[in-house]
């Protein structure tokens, strides 16, 4: 089956747009099932209050809610920004088949920097499908306006 | 202050014992400030459908909420295994002044094994306090009972 990464991916840009709107760090999420968004979800830390507010912790915190359902195999993540340590070991416990990340984290992320989640050898799972940098420059546009404009 | 550390670790096995007997994996946290235990909760995976429900990660998540602040570093977390790489990189996110944890677990584990979070150079934030093996034989067992009972 085709996946239209970019599709999914503008998905995620128009939610992080949106979080950016209402004063949260622009990152979105969407969970993709069959070719289809079954869910999406952005930052919230600013208006829960909680720095683990992460847009795709709370989509697969969400997931596991809505289908009842503890393992997410079927299921693709696309997400604009570099997961951290925390949101990559819930996609390892949540057993995605696929993520699919925009920007680049190197202060924060967990997958090609700081703890490398799936790269542990005692890990036990990691997606099968791990693409970084999916419409990269426009994810990292986005963030960097934001913190630009908080600056003036 | 004096804090008694083994109160409050016999307050976490407490609620390991109660998740026991609701069929989930026996792992129980509480959340202390200014001496006294302020939030309590233990592992839900079972009945939340979700292998993201661990005990001190639903804890922070409520402590966040239920005090509508960001920063917890005036709370120190009792719980009763060793803290997967998600939790650990929540604590450190919740800034936690403190953490102490019982039972090691080198398989999911990832402040002593795995991701080791808190040895990570480039990591913003680590507990001042991080103690390991509180009550750790007890808690151990309450784990191994619990999985023993499962086989037969």
């Amino acid at each position: 089956m085709f996946l239209n990464i970019h599709f999914f991916m503008d998905q995620a840009l128009a939610l992080a747009k949106k979080a950016s709107d209402l004063g949260e760090v622009p990152v979105g999420a969407v969970l993709v099932h069959n070719n289809k968004v079954v869910l999406e979800n952005h930052n919230r830390m600013r208006q829960m209050r909680s720095p683990l507010a992460h847009a795709e912790f709370l989509l697969l915190q969400e997931a596991h809610q809505s289908f009842f359902q503890y393992n997410l195999s079927q299921c693709d993540l696309f997400v604009t920004l570099e997961p951290c340590g925390m949101c990559a070991t819930a996609i390892a416990l949540s057993r995605l088949n696929a993520v699919y990340f925009g920007a680049y984290d190197p202060k924060h992320g967990g997958i090609e920097h700081g703890t490398r989640v799936f790269d542990q050898k005692n890990h036990y799972f990691k997606p099968k499908i791990v693409l970084a940098g999916v419409r990269a420059s426009i994810c990292e546009k986005i963030l960097n306006d934001f913190f630009f404009s908080l600056r003036f």
